[in-house]
């Protein structure tokens, strides 16, 4: 069946049903957890068989379509409905087990796990029933999951932002078909995930975790998420965690394809990425700078400084979220520091959301450029990036993605301050949710949580979460009118 | 002489010299007040003096260069160095009078004047002799005459973010050479200018103001400045008097190309030029908006909620940034509104400053247009202005332009933040000096000043001034070292 616009919703019925049925298999995988530390856990049980059960049901609906092509128009609407719906059935747990009773705030929830965004309403997390609390960092895993197949394989497919250029690099893998290219890259990428996965947890075991904490702690890295168990996120860890999360959450805001490069050897591969180094030098410069302030404003030791500043940067700049110490008592400047930090973001292919390291550089080096194209309006004066002339077509759009960036967060803005937040917190809101960073500042800063906003606000916030984590595009094309015709 | 760089310092030096005659001739024009007000009065005469002098000094040393020819590059440095070196001197009557004794202060406050910002350092306006006064006022004067013939007749000539496109459309005029140009274009401009001039200080005197008061409110609407003789700007005259301001701020926030077909009678022409119908439509609309939300929030009556609102828009639309309400007294949403309005900025070809509203118009066409490019990726999608297609290259200067001023502006903050100033001040002494309007948010709001900003950031923010008001690039492109090889 097509519908009247020529929209294939048969296969979009049949990919989501697909994917809601893993979800389910995804709720089963907590159970251990509820049966070892408490004796009511059915929760989960119920949660996934609804949630496998209706998307068995929407396959059985879809089953064998005649017409099985998925083009352009379907990927979009199958990657941002796919948000949207696994948010939905996600709330179940939480809501089975009463451990958020309020479906504005299990949505809101949800959707900041699945867009490992790490905004959280929850006041006491540490009273919310192991179970759970291992389905709420889960989501982030599996949204970091989606994440990094959406960011190398479909979205440069789709021709999302100039991402085309920025992750379709690697080897072996043909960009003509959409399944195929999906399949192949997805296996390669999840097997890194993988063992990152594996590798922080058993860190995290060595250095005195038990098994949940460990695991929770782990998917809130390696998505870039950012939920903790604990109240005070990883501020109550010892140096050794902290610097195994720090380290971690590093890798994980790294481009996936650079972890293929440097799994078979080729780390001068890895080095020619100029996206890499300057992700390295920026979060190396801005630590240098900021242990330094704090030893000398705040009197703090060395390591101290050093492991604060650190933390606070790659989790910032990686838009994780987690946090080590609360910022929002540094002076002035430092928080600043680290509230501009969050629009710089993750790599390119990486877990990590907001505008992209690439981007930002790109749009650094265009600014010098112009400068330079008004001595010489004659030349041709191409910005170049990994050593090659970028097309001013992938600048132009690039700076399109910025600018639409700019204005949502300056609605963002709007819409908060028109629900009574004050300046700092709607700005605080408006940027750490766009940018699926989690902690912002004012009211929603590290020590505090987005609890006290406002129901309407609770959905728009989830909106701009969806909205960022999808690359903007994806979900606003779908809302012009220009999509629906024939 | 040519400098070893190809650079023709004399010529620079020639007119620099002739623009100093020019202020030094303005300062004697105070005079009249300081007689007639005071007994002591001869700190305008020495001003005048020195001024003029040091300017016929300069042109007896440039008397008659072999080579006239005045090129790009010499455009850029005369332009930039003007506002500079006029601040310099523009300073004289404050140090001689001592009204503003210390020199950081006086350069902020004649910075501030000549590129018609209206940000003060005086903590007590009305105790200033009214020479004095009336020369304050009369920077803001003569800054407005220089940016419009700065914006209509230079940069689009020397090709500066997009200028090119939105403001060449004076009739007769051939842009072939750069001098004739100026001088035909400059003639008429300035009749427009001197008529709205007098009409509004006729109005205003009209209205009870007695001359001084009119001449300096007047010069301070007509180049969307800024700077009152009162200590609470407007907000203390009548409202006949708050209307007549608020009429002569839109007409100088309105392209005077338009004001030259208005007078020949041409209204269909001014009415078909798209950024003057969303220039018109913006404020129309926030201003509803705004009144509505006061009636209901804080019980105004109808027709002070609309005063009040309307008054505010404008001033703040047009970068005049004369106030006759405390916004930052309303419901946090309506000072939010106020504050995001100042990056929008008059329009191209007024004497407002800022980003400019066709700018902005441009930047959100153009971010539609990117979403339906996706929809249909062979297309070609043009943005259109005023019924016709706009060149991709104007669009790309128009994105970097704005990208440079929000790094610029990010910047500010930053160096604000180190200087010690709260989130909201430095947010808005950045935004408020940039977009040469003035008040600002936080201690440099619409009842605060500039004096306790720390030496340096004084500096700083009249750099920002004098970036904003060269359109960034005019003053960016000397820092660069591409401009200085031959």
């Amino acid at each position: 069946m097509k519908s009247g616009l020529g929209i294939n919703v048969l296969m979009i019925t049949r990919v989501i049903g697909f994917l809601l049925i893993v979800e389910g298999g995804f709720m089963f995988t907590g159970i251990p957890f509820s049966l070892y530390y408490c004796d009511k856990c059915y929760d989960l049980i119920y949660s996934g068989l609804i949630t496998a059960g209706a998307g068995g049901l929407m396959m059985l609906i879809a089953w064998n379509p005649k017409n099985k092509n998925i083009g352009k128009r379907e990927g979009y609407i199958i990657v941002s409905l796919t948000w949207v719906v696994i948010s939905l059935f996600g709330t179940l747990p939480y809501l089975f087990s009463g451990a958020i009773p309020a479906f504005t705030n299990a949505f809101f929830e949800t959707m900041s796990g699945f867009t490992t965004t790490g905004a959280s309403i929850l006041t006491d997390i540490e009273s919310l029933p192991r179970g759970i609390l291992f389905w709420r960092s889960l989501t982030h895993w599996i949204g970091g999951m989606g994440i990094i197949v959406l960011s190398v394989a479909i979205l440069p497919v789709l021709g999302i932002g100039g991402m085309q250029l920025f992750v379709a690099e690697m080897p072996g893998i043909q960009p003509d078909k959409l399944h195929p290219r999906i399949t192949q890259t997805a296996k390669r990428l999840w097997a890194i995930y993988l063992l990152l996965t594996v590798v922080q947890t058993a860190l995290l075991l060595f250095g005195g975790m038990d098994l949940l904490n460990a695991l929770c702690h782990t998917f809130g890295t390696v998505a870039t998420g950012g939920f903790s168990t604990q109240n005070t996120s990883i501020a109550g860890y010892s140096p050794f965690i902290q610097y195994v999360i720090i380290i971690f959450m590093i890798l994980a805001g790294t481009n996936f394809t650079l972890h293929y490069f440097a799994l078979h050897g080729r780390f001068r591969r890895v080095w020619k990425n100029e996206e890499f180094r300057k992700y390295i030098y920026l979060f190396s410069i801005v630590t240098l700078l900021l242990t330094a302030s704090l030893m000398l404003l705040r009197h703090e030791e060395l390591e101290l400084a050093f492991r604060e500043s650190l933390f606070q940067v790659v989790s910032i700049i990686t838009t994780t979220g987690y946090v080590s110490a609360d910022y929002l008592l540094w002076p002035g400047i430092l928080w600043m520091v680290i509230f501009l930090l969050m629009f710089v973001g993750g790599s390119a292919g990486s877990t990590g959301g907001g505008i992209k390291v690439v981007r930002q550089l790109l749009l650094f080096k265009n600014s010098g450029m112009e400068l330079k194209r008004l001595v010489h309006p004659n030349a041709l004066i191409p910005v170049r990036l990994n050593g090659k002339a970028v097309n001013q077509e992938i600048i132009f759009k690039v700076m399109a993605f910025f600018l639409i960036y700019i204005i949502i967060f300056a609605f963002g803005i709007l819409v908060m301050s028109m629900l009574g937040l004050d300046f700092e917190t709607a700005i605080g809101a408006s940027a750490a949710t766009l940018g699926n960073i989690g902690p912002g500042i004012g009211e929603v800063g590290p020590t505090g949580n987005y609890a006290s906003i406002p129901v309407f606000g609770k959905w728009f916030l989830s909106f701009l979460m969806l909205l960022g984590r999808l690359e903007l595009f994806t979900v606003l094309i779908i809302l012009t009118p220009a999509f629906w015709k024939k």
